[in-house]
Protein backbone atom coordinates (compact mmCIF):
# COMPACT_ATOMS: atom_id res chain seq x y z
CA UNK A 1 0.00 0.00 0.00
CA UNK A 2 2.49 2.39 0.87
CA UNK A 3 4.71 1.63 -2.38
CA UNK A 4 1.16 2.24 -4.41
CA UNK A 5 1.16 5.53 -2.86
CA UNK A 6 4.47 6.96 -3.60
CA UNK A 7 4.02 5.95 -6.95
CA UNK A 8 0.24 7.78 -7.11
CA UNK A 9 2.04 11.13 -5.32
CA UNK A 10 5.54 10.97 -7.58
CA UNK A 11 4.42 9.18 -10.87
CA UNK A 12 6.99 11.57 -12.64
CA UNK A 13 10.54 11.02 -10.10
CA UNK A 14 9.21 7.04 -10.70
CA UNK A 15 8.98 6.92 -14.44
CA UNK A 16 12.55 8.40 -14.68
CA UNK A 17 14.00 6.34 -12.28
CA UNK A 18 12.37 3.35 -13.72
CA UNK A 19 13.46 4.37 -16.91
CA UNK A 20 17.03 4.89 -16.17
CA UNK A 21 17.22 1.12 -14.36
CA UNK A 22 16.09 0.08 -17.20
CA UNK A 23 18.95 1.70 -19.38
CA UNK A 24 21.59 0.56 -16.65
CA UNK A 25 20.20 -3.14 -17.08
CA UNK A 26 20.28 -3.26 -20.63
CA UNK A 27 23.52 -1.30 -20.75
CA UNK A 28 25.13 -4.74 -18.53
CA UNK A 29 23.64 -7.07 -20.92
CA UNK A 30 24.84 -5.03 -23.97
CA UNK A 31 28.57 -4.82 -22.56
CA UNK A 32 28.49 -8.82 -21.26
CA UNK A 33 27.30 -9.80 -24.58
CA UNK A 34 28.64 -7.40 -27.27
CA UNK A 35 31.91 -6.11 -25.52
CA UNK A 36 32.97 -2.41 -25.46
CA UNK A 37 32.96 -2.00 -29.61
CA UNK A 38 29.63 -3.55 -29.49
CA UNK A 39 27.66 -1.13 -27.04
CA UNK A 40 26.73 2.32 -27.73
CA UNK A 41 24.13 4.63 -26.11
CA UNK A 42 22.29 3.98 -29.17
CA UNK A 43 22.05 0.41 -28.69
CA UNK A 44 21.50 0.29 -25.16
CA UNK A 45 18.34 2.44 -26.01
CA UNK A 46 16.84 0.53 -28.38
CA UNK A 47 16.84 -2.47 -26.21
CA UNK A 48 15.44 -0.82 -23.40
CA UNK A 49 13.04 0.38 -25.44
CA UNK A 50 13.78 3.75 -24.48
CA UNK A 51 14.25 6.56 -27.14
CA UNK A 52 17.94 7.68 -27.71
CA UNK A 53 16.60 11.44 -26.24
CA UNK A 54 15.72 9.99 -23.17
CA UNK A 55 18.52 7.94 -22.73
CA UNK A 56 21.00 11.06 -23.27
CA UNK A 57 18.59 12.92 -21.09
CA UNK A 58 19.84 10.40 -17.89
CA UNK A 59 23.47 9.58 -19.42
CA UNK A 60 25.43 12.50 -21.14
CA UNK A 61 28.06 10.23 -22.26
CA UNK A 62 28.51 6.60 -23.65
CA UNK A 63 31.38 6.18 -20.54
CA UNK A 64 28.98 7.89 -17.94
CA UNK A 65 26.01 5.46 -18.74
CA UNK A 66 28.48 1.95 -18.79
CA UNK A 67 30.49 3.14 -15.64
CA UNK A 68 26.86 3.87 -14.09
CA UNK A 69 25.58 0.80 -15.31
CA UNK A 70 28.53 -1.77 -13.57
CA UNK A 71 28.10 0.30 -10.69
CA UNK A 72 24.51 0.10 -10.30
CA UNK A 73 24.51 -3.86 -10.87
CA UNK A 74 27.37 -4.00 -8.71
CA UNK A 75 25.74 -2.89 -5.86
CA UNK A 76 22.41 -4.81 -6.66
CA UNK A 77 24.95 -8.36 -6.61
CA UNK A 78 26.44 -6.78 -3.40
CA UNK A 79 22.92 -6.08 -1.94
CA UNK A 80 21.62 -9.72 -2.82
CA UNK A 81 24.80 -11.26 -1.69
CA UNK A 82 24.09 -9.69 2.15
CA UNK A 83 20.74 -10.42 1.78
CA UNK A 84 21.33 -14.29 1.49
CA UNK A 85 22.96 -14.14 4.45
CA UNK A 86 20.75 -12.03 6.66
CA UNK A 87 22.33 -13.18 10.03
CA UNK A 88 26.04 -11.80 8.72
CA UNK A 89 28.43 -14.43 9.53
CA UNK A 90 27.69 -17.95 8.16
CA UNK A 91 28.73 -21.55 7.03
CA UNK A 92 32.11 -21.05 5.26
CA UNK A 93 31.17 -23.48 2.25
CA UNK A 94 27.58 -21.66 1.47
CA UNK A 95 29.61 -17.98 2.00
CA UNK A 96 32.47 -19.31 -0.49
CA UNK A 97 30.47 -20.53 -3.07
CA UNK A 98 28.25 -16.92 -2.95
CA UNK A 99 31.62 -15.14 -3.53
CA UNK A 100 32.30 -17.19 -6.69
CA UNK A 101 29.40 -16.89 -7.81
CA UNK A 102 29.67 -13.04 -7.89
CA UNK A 103 32.33 -13.56 -10.64
CA UNK A 104 30.80 -16.45 -13.03
CA UNK A 105 27.33 -14.41 -14.19
CA UNK A 106 27.06 -11.54 -16.52
CA UNK A 107 28.12 -8.65 -14.41
CA UNK A 108 31.41 -9.78 -14.66
CA UNK A 109 31.64 -10.32 -18.17
CA UNK A 110 30.27 -7.02 -18.41
CA UNK A 111 32.81 -5.27 -15.92
CA UNK A 112 35.81 -7.49 -17.67
CA UNK A 113 34.92 -6.05 -21.12
CA UNK A 114 35.05 -2.43 -19.31
CA UNK A 115 37.90 -3.10 -17.71
CA UNK A 116 39.68 -4.75 -20.96
CA UNK A 117 38.72 -1.56 -22.55
CA UNK A 118 39.72 1.07 -20.19
CA UNK A 119 43.23 -0.36 -20.79
CA UNK A 120 42.99 1.39 -24.31
CA UNK A 121 40.97 4.01 -23.57
CA UNK A 122 41.94 7.07 -22.01
CA UNK A 123 38.98 8.83 -20.85
CA UNK A 124 37.49 5.39 -19.54
CA UNK A 125 40.72 4.21 -17.92
CA UNK A 126 40.43 6.79 -14.45
CA UNK A 127 37.11 6.24 -13.88
CA UNK A 128 37.16 2.54 -14.36
CA UNK A 129 39.73 2.29 -12.10
CA UNK A 130 38.08 3.98 -9.44
CA UNK A 131 35.12 2.07 -9.74
CA UNK A 132 36.80 -1.49 -9.68
CA UNK A 133 38.63 -0.20 -6.18
CA UNK A 134 35.22 0.59 -4.79
CA UNK A 135 33.79 -2.07 -5.84
CA UNK A 136 36.61 -4.03 -4.90
CA UNK A 137 36.83 -2.53 -1.37
CA UNK A 138 32.81 -3.16 -0.80
CA UNK A 139 33.21 -6.94 -1.79
CA UNK A 140 36.36 -7.42 0.56
CA UNK A 141 34.62 -5.81 3.11
CA UNK A 142 31.56 -8.22 2.47
CA UNK A 143 33.53 -11.32 2.31
CA UNK A 144 35.57 -10.08 5.49
CA UNK A 145 31.99 -10.61 7.72
CA UNK A 146 29.83 -13.39 6.06
CA UNK A 147 33.52 -15.39 6.34
CA UNK A 148 33.61 -14.18 9.85
CA UNK A 149 37.23 -13.63 9.62
CA UNK A 150 39.18 -11.81 12.21
CA UNK A 151 41.34 -9.38 10.39
CA UNK A 152 43.84 -8.52 13.43
CA UNK A 153 45.20 -11.47 13.01
CA UNK A 154 48.25 -11.55 10.91
CA UNK A 155 47.71 -13.09 7.39
CA UNK A 156 44.15 -13.06 7.41
CA UNK A 157 43.69 -9.86 5.49
CA UNK A 158 46.15 -11.34 2.32
CA UNK A 159 43.79 -15.10 2.77
CA UNK A 160 40.65 -13.21 1.92
CA UNK A 161 42.10 -11.29 -0.83
CA UNK A 162 43.71 -14.26 -1.92
CA UNK A 163 40.05 -15.99 -2.19
CA UNK A 164 38.76 -12.77 -4.10
CA UNK A 165 41.87 -13.32 -6.69
CA UNK A 166 40.75 -16.71 -7.14
CA UNK A 167 37.43 -15.94 -7.77
CA UNK A 168 37.90 -13.57 -10.58
CA UNK A 169 40.26 -16.12 -11.98
CA UNK A 170 37.73 -18.44 -11.81
CA UNK A 171 35.76 -15.90 -13.51
CA UNK A 172 37.76 -15.70 -16.40
CA UNK A 173 38.39 -19.17 -16.72
CA UNK A 174 34.52 -19.46 -17.09
CA UNK A 175 34.20 -17.15 -20.12
CA UNK A 176 34.60 -19.65 -23.43
CA UNK A 177 33.57 -22.62 -21.84
CA UNK A 178 31.34 -23.88 -19.02
CA UNK A 179 33.81 -24.28 -16.28
CA UNK A 180 31.68 -25.14 -13.68
CA UNK A 181 32.39 -29.00 -12.51
CA UNK A 182 36.55 -28.45 -12.36
CA UNK A 183 35.49 -25.02 -10.37
CA UNK A 184 33.42 -26.72 -8.01
CA UNK A 185 36.24 -29.23 -6.87
CA UNK A 186 38.57 -26.23 -6.80
CA UNK A 187 36.16 -24.03 -4.51
CA UNK A 188 35.44 -27.40 -2.59
CA UNK A 189 39.23 -28.03 -2.01
CA UNK A 190 39.92 -23.99 -1.15
CA UNK A 191 36.92 -23.93 1.21
CA UNK A 192 39.09 -26.92 3.74
CA UNK A 193 42.26 -24.79 3.11
CA UNK A 194 40.53 -21.18 4.00
CA UNK A 195 38.64 -23.23 6.75
CA UNK A 196 42.25 -23.78 8.74
CA UNK A 197 43.25 -20.78 7.86
CA UNK A 198 40.91 -18.88 9.41
CA UNK A 199 40.66 -21.09 11.96
CA UNK B 1 80.27 -22.65 -34.47
CA UNK B 2 77.53 -25.17 -35.09
CA UNK B 3 75.02 -22.81 -35.22
CA UNK B 4 76.83 -21.06 -37.82
CA UNK B 5 77.41 -23.54 -39.75
CA UNK B 6 73.69 -24.18 -39.47
CA UNK B 7 73.00 -20.28 -40.44
CA UNK B 8 75.38 -20.58 -43.95
CA UNK B 9 73.68 -23.80 -45.09
CA UNK B 10 70.30 -22.85 -44.74
CA UNK B 11 69.87 -18.74 -45.10
CA UNK B 12 66.91 -18.83 -46.55
CA UNK B 13 65.04 -21.31 -44.51
CA UNK B 14 66.68 -19.19 -41.78
CA UNK B 15 65.37 -15.47 -42.91
CA UNK B 16 61.88 -17.07 -43.27
CA UNK B 17 61.97 -18.36 -39.23
CA UNK B 18 63.06 -15.22 -38.32
CA UNK B 19 60.49 -13.39 -39.87
CA UNK B 20 57.54 -15.48 -38.37
CA UNK B 21 59.18 -15.16 -35.03
CA UNK B 22 59.57 -11.46 -35.41
CA UNK B 23 55.80 -11.29 -36.96
CA UNK B 24 54.52 -13.48 -33.97
CA UNK B 25 56.66 -10.81 -31.28
CA UNK B 26 55.30 -8.01 -33.32
CA UNK B 27 51.28 -9.88 -32.80
CA UNK B 28 51.64 -10.48 -28.70
CA UNK B 29 53.03 -6.43 -28.67
CA UNK B 30 49.83 -5.11 -30.68
CA UNK B 31 47.31 -7.19 -28.85
CA UNK B 32 48.59 -6.21 -25.86
CA UNK B 33 48.44 -2.91 -26.28
CA UNK B 34 45.64 -2.26 -28.42
CA UNK B 35 43.38 -4.91 -28.61
CA UNK B 36 41.70 -7.34 -30.89
CA UNK B 37 39.96 -4.28 -32.58
CA UNK B 38 42.92 -2.74 -32.82
CA UNK B 39 45.56 -5.92 -34.38
CA UNK B 40 45.47 -6.45 -37.78
CA UNK B 41 47.83 -7.88 -40.03
CA UNK B 42 48.59 -4.82 -41.62
CA UNK B 43 49.48 -3.26 -38.66
CA UNK B 44 51.37 -6.25 -36.54
CA UNK B 45 53.19 -6.49 -40.16
CA UNK B 46 54.29 -2.55 -40.78
CA UNK B 47 55.44 -3.24 -36.54
CA UNK B 48 57.54 -6.46 -37.30
CA UNK B 49 59.47 -4.16 -40.37
CA UNK B 50 58.20 -6.67 -42.28
CA UNK B 51 55.70 -6.25 -45.72
CA UNK B 52 51.98 -7.00 -46.01
CA UNK B 53 52.76 -10.02 -48.75
CA UNK B 54 55.48 -11.54 -46.64
CA UNK B 55 52.93 -11.38 -43.75
CA UNK B 56 50.27 -13.28 -45.51
CA UNK B 57 53.13 -15.79 -47.04
CA UNK B 58 53.63 -16.80 -43.49
CA UNK B 59 49.29 -16.43 -42.03
CA UNK B 60 46.62 -16.84 -44.07
CA UNK B 61 43.93 -14.63 -41.64
CA UNK B 62 44.28 -12.39 -38.74
CA UNK B 63 43.19 -15.37 -36.64
CA UNK B 64 46.30 -17.47 -37.48
CA UNK B 65 48.18 -14.67 -36.82
CA UNK B 66 47.12 -14.24 -33.32
CA UNK B 67 46.52 -17.27 -31.91
CA UNK B 68 49.68 -18.27 -33.14
CA UNK B 69 51.45 -15.39 -31.89
CA UNK B 70 50.04 -16.58 -28.44
CA UNK B 71 51.00 -19.77 -28.65
CA UNK B 72 54.58 -18.93 -29.60
CA UNK B 73 55.20 -16.92 -26.93
CA UNK B 74 53.46 -19.05 -24.41
CA UNK B 75 56.25 -21.70 -25.44
CA UNK B 76 58.54 -19.24 -24.66
CA UNK B 77 57.70 -18.79 -21.49
CA UNK B 78 57.00 -21.63 -20.26
CA UNK B 79 60.23 -23.31 -21.82
CA UNK B 80 61.92 -20.20 -19.76
CA UNK B 81 59.79 -21.15 -16.94
CA UNK B 82 61.45 -24.51 -16.53
CA UNK B 83 64.68 -23.11 -17.48
CA UNK B 84 64.66 -20.92 -14.24
CA UNK B 85 64.17 -24.51 -12.69
CA UNK B 86 66.66 -26.79 -13.92
CA UNK B 87 66.75 -29.14 -11.28
CA UNK B 88 63.18 -29.43 -11.44
CA UNK B 89 60.89 -28.98 -7.95
CA UNK B 90 62.43 -26.32 -6.55
CA UNK B 91 62.14 -23.61 -3.10
CA UNK B 92 57.88 -23.20 -2.92
CA UNK B 93 58.07 -19.11 -2.83
CA UNK B 94 60.52 -19.31 -5.81
CA UNK B 95 58.18 -21.20 -7.69
CA UNK B 96 55.20 -19.35 -6.58
CA UNK B 97 55.98 -16.20 -7.58
CA UNK B 98 57.57 -17.42 -11.01
CA UNK B 99 54.32 -19.00 -11.91
CA UNK B 100 52.18 -15.65 -10.83
CA UNK B 101 54.70 -14.14 -12.80
CA UNK B 102 53.78 -15.81 -15.99
CA UNK B 103 50.09 -13.68 -15.48
CA UNK B 104 51.09 -10.31 -14.73
CA UNK B 105 53.28 -9.08 -18.16
CA UNK B 106 51.92 -8.63 -21.99
CA UNK B 107 51.60 -12.03 -22.55
CA UNK B 108 48.49 -12.45 -20.10
CA UNK B 109 47.53 -8.90 -21.72
CA UNK B 110 47.64 -10.33 -24.94
CA UNK B 111 46.04 -13.93 -24.36
CA UNK B 112 43.07 -11.46 -22.30
CA UNK B 113 42.47 -9.27 -25.29
CA UNK B 114 42.56 -12.27 -27.51
CA UNK B 115 39.84 -14.22 -24.61
CA UNK B 116 37.53 -11.51 -24.44
CA UNK B 117 37.38 -10.86 -28.20
CA UNK B 118 36.73 -15.00 -29.04
CA UNK B 119 33.34 -14.40 -26.54
CA UNK B 120 32.02 -12.45 -29.66
CA UNK B 121 33.80 -13.52 -32.62
CA UNK B 122 32.42 -17.13 -33.80
CA UNK B 123 35.89 -17.81 -36.00
CA UNK B 124 38.04 -17.00 -33.03
CA UNK B 125 35.99 -18.76 -30.33
CA UNK B 126 36.95 -22.58 -30.90
CA UNK B 127 40.64 -21.86 -31.65
CA UNK B 128 40.88 -20.07 -28.57
CA UNK B 129 39.40 -22.34 -26.46
CA UNK B 130 41.23 -25.20 -27.66
CA UNK B 131 44.56 -22.96 -27.05
CA UNK B 132 43.54 -21.75 -23.97
CA UNK B 133 43.26 -25.68 -22.50
CA UNK B 134 46.14 -26.71 -24.15
CA UNK B 135 48.06 -24.13 -22.35
CA UNK B 136 46.69 -24.64 -19.32
CA UNK B 137 47.25 -28.28 -19.15
CA UNK B 138 50.95 -27.36 -19.81
CA UNK B 139 51.40 -24.44 -17.08
CA UNK B 140 49.97 -26.76 -14.88
CA UNK B 141 52.05 -29.69 -15.42
CA UNK B 142 54.84 -27.44 -14.87
CA UNK B 143 53.37 -26.08 -11.82
CA UNK B 144 52.63 -29.61 -10.41
CA UNK B 145 56.64 -30.67 -11.20
CA UNK B 146 58.09 -27.70 -9.76
CA UNK B 147 56.01 -27.41 -6.69
CA UNK B 148 56.70 -31.19 -6.26
CA UNK B 149 53.21 -31.62 -5.88
CA UNK B 150 52.02 -35.48 -5.48
CA UNK B 151 48.78 -35.52 -7.18
CA UNK B 152 47.67 -38.67 -6.18
CA UNK B 153 47.53 -37.38 -2.69
CA UNK B 154 43.45 -36.09 -2.79
CA UNK B 155 43.28 -32.46 -2.76
CA UNK B 156 46.47 -31.98 -4.35
CA UNK B 157 45.16 -31.96 -7.90
CA UNK B 158 42.47 -29.34 -6.84
CA UNK B 159 45.20 -26.92 -4.55
CA UNK B 160 47.27 -26.42 -7.15
CA UNK B 161 44.62 -25.64 -10.38
CA UNK B 162 43.25 -23.01 -7.14
CA UNK B 163 46.79 -21.72 -7.23
CA UNK B 164 46.74 -20.93 -10.73
CA UNK B 165 43.17 -19.59 -10.71
CA UNK B 166 44.29 -17.15 -8.04
CA UNK B 167 47.39 -16.32 -10.45
CA UNK B 168 45.40 -15.35 -12.86
CA UNK B 169 43.06 -13.32 -11.46
CA UNK B 170 45.90 -11.33 -9.76
CA UNK B 171 46.97 -10.80 -13.67
CA UNK B 172 43.61 -9.23 -13.78
CA UNK B 173 43.91 -7.18 -10.97
CA UNK B 174 47.39 -5.52 -12.15
CA UNK B 175 45.44 -4.56 -15.70
CA UNK B 176 44.75 -1.11 -15.09
CA UNK B 177 46.88 -0.18 -11.99
CA UNK B 178 50.17 -1.56 -10.55
CA UNK B 179 49.47 -3.84 -8.31
CA UNK B 180 52.56 -5.32 -7.26
CA UNK B 181 53.11 -4.37 -3.34
CA UNK B 182 49.28 -6.01 -2.23
CA UNK B 183 50.41 -9.02 -4.86
CA UNK B 184 53.10 -9.92 -3.41
CA UNK B 185 51.77 -9.86 0.20
CA UNK B 186 48.34 -12.03 -0.96
CA UNK B 187 51.10 -14.21 -2.84
CA UNK B 188 53.25 -14.84 0.62
CA UNK B 189 49.96 -15.82 2.59
CA UNK B 190 49.10 -18.18 -0.25
CA UNK B 191 52.28 -19.68 -0.51
CA UNK B 192 52.01 -20.36 3.28
CA UNK B 193 48.55 -21.95 2.86
CA UNK B 194 50.00 -24.12 -0.43
CA UNK B 195 53.14 -25.55 1.14
CA UNK B 196 50.67 -26.55 4.58
CA UNK B 197 48.36 -28.32 2.03
CA UNK B 198 50.85 -30.40 -0.19
CA UNK B 199 53.02 -31.09 2.75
Amino acid sequence: MGAVTAVDRHPKQDRSRATRQRLLEAAVACLAEHGWAGSTVTVVAERAGVSRGAAQHHFRTREDLFTAAVEYVAEQRSAALRALFPDGAAARPAVVAALVDLYTGPLFRAALHLWVAAGDEEQLRPRVTELEARIGRETHRAAVDLLGADESRPGVRETVQGLLDMARGLGLANLLTDDTPRRDRVVAQWTVLLDEALG
